[in-house]
């Protein structure tokens, strides 16, 4: 990025949106299942399946990411990783994403070409292709992906399917992005390790094909908080969840910005969001894929998500709009 | 929509985003292509033609639309129409959509349900499911679409097979969306006609599937207005193209607004967007189906689109940014 990023020599005005694809697209490589990829009216990906699993979200600036908090690459990767994190939860493969990115006209130009940098470099660490976009002029910065994946031929892994003795396990991380953002909020850039967590999540994308295929009942990703994404996959199979603290262990990282903030790591492990963790059900403890363990187990009563057998006391999870 | 706008009684912060996607997806029909619907990670949507057709266009509050021209069902209307324009465009049929929406915390749930509204009409048009979305905080009211299609076996259409001794091709209106956005820059309301071809496009959607079908050799959606987007065609095709003015004929009602406003309609009709015709290129004009009208021919040199033989001489077509 260069010292005068407003000063209109190279802003997305001035290069116009035409010339912004072109030079985003050009030399961009495609995925054997991109069969058109970007510059027509629309692209044609491979769906070999004859099903595609399709999810959006968007991301807003001030919102969902601060551009003084993360680098533009790291808002680009964060875009992709929680659709791809969608995508894997219903235990798919990702095939491809189409961007809508919304900016001002005076952002520089590197700006958008690092976003989609970003956008790129996550997508390419699962083969997907990115295969099509549209640039558009707003206030503020808000990027808008749309992911689609493959079945190869299984059941998707839906939130209503898990049973009463069911085992609840997880994998992935929990906790991480919500403690980076209690450090970023105070003013701090470090522990890295926990700060870059907030900035772009490390979703465990291999692990939902994995779990569908080791037959996982009920599957969820965590971007609101564990229990109120368990919350969630309870009241879709009409089921009660307890979750076994003692089955969490609390990363010695977390301890130490706990004990440096005066905040209690196991709450952020219990309600932090926006790491995309996956959360799945499985029919017993031997069915569960390298890299899963256990954190409790489905129960028959319609009793929502308990923590040792009673109700999590604090507010559980992310409300938008509040 | 109440007196009461911002009153906090019925915003989207009161009913929260959960609360919000319940309301708008409890009772929303879904086609059978729709395998699994909203509410979970992901939908799941049929691809019977081992490929799917994707693409994605956002409209943004005060500068795509406005709330004091448009109603939020025009509104809704119009980003998918957009979007289900491509998706012909390539001769596909469209088979869902995801529909991701910004707005601020004290908008109306009346403006979003009724955006939604006609999201979802607009869908039900050509019987694509409204298969998921996200709902997010924002300053201003965007909404982001990408909807997918199937080719029922052919080949896409693309921009880059017109040949030489092609005949080109237009399907649907021209210019009616400039001539309403000109009537309302000036304060009037009326005639309703073209005031409404601005506030929501019609496209002739089952026009592309047909054009590909009788051999259409490229295909593109009029967004940008006739001559940018030929232009597109040619520079894709790396050929020429001769549009002869004598066969657009001047609908009566653009004549009207014209020679009230003192403008020029033909200016409308060859440079107007958001109108999304399908313009096309043919083999032969016993090729054109139903519907379709011959405008030009295409030539061998690349010297982009004439008019008449020579080059249009006023800036031809909307310029993103500018």
């Amino acid at each position: 990025m260069g010292d005068s990023p407003a000063s209109g020599a190279d802003t997305v005005a001035a290069i116009g949106e035409f010339g912004l694809i072109r030079r985003v697209t050009e030399n961009m490589p495609q995925p054997s299942t991109t069969l058109l990829g970007p510059g027509d009216d629309a692209a044609v990906v491979a769906a070999p399946d004859g099903r595609v699993v399709a999810t959006t979200d968007a991301l807003v600036e001030g919102v969902h990411f601060r551009l003084d908090w993360s680098t533009p690459v790291q808002v680009g990767r964060k875009a992709v990783a929680v659709n791809l994190a969608d995508i894997a939860a219903m235990g798919a493969v990702p095939t491809s994403i189409v961007v809508a990115l919304a900016c001002p006209s005076d952002t520089p130009t590197a700006v958008v070409t690092e976003l989609l940098e970003g956008v790129t470099a996550e997508a390419g660490r699962v083969h997907a292709g990115v295969v099509g976009g549209d640039m558009v002029r707003a206030d503020h910065i808000m990027i808008s992906i749309t992911a689609l994946g493959d079945l190869g031929g299984r059941p998707p892994v839906t939130r209503s399917g898990a049973r009463p003795g069911d085992v609840v396990a997880v994998c992935g991380r929990l906790g991480w992005a919500s403690a980076g953002l209690a450090v970023l909020s105070r003013g701090f850039r470090s522990p890295v390790s926990v700060v870059n967590a907030q900035r772009c999540p490390d979703p465990p994308y291999a692990a939902g094909p994995a779990a569908a295929l080791a037959g996982a009942t009920a599957m969820i990703d965590v971007s609101d908080g564990l229990l109120a994404d368990l919350g969630h996959l309870a009241e879709c199979s009409g089921v009660g969840i307890d979750v076994q603290s003692d089955r969490l262990t609390v990363p010695e990282r977390l301890v130490d910005v706990g004990a440096a903030l005066g905040a209690d790591p196991m709450h952020w492990v219990l309600t932090g969001g926006e790491d995309h963790a996956l959360a799945a059900t499985f029919r017993s403890l031997s069915d569960l894929p390298e890299g899963w363990y256990p954190i409790g187990s489905v129960g028959a009563s319609e009793s929502g998500v308990t923590v040792d057998g009673v109700p999590y006391d604090r507010e559980a999870g992310w409300r938008h709009w509040s």
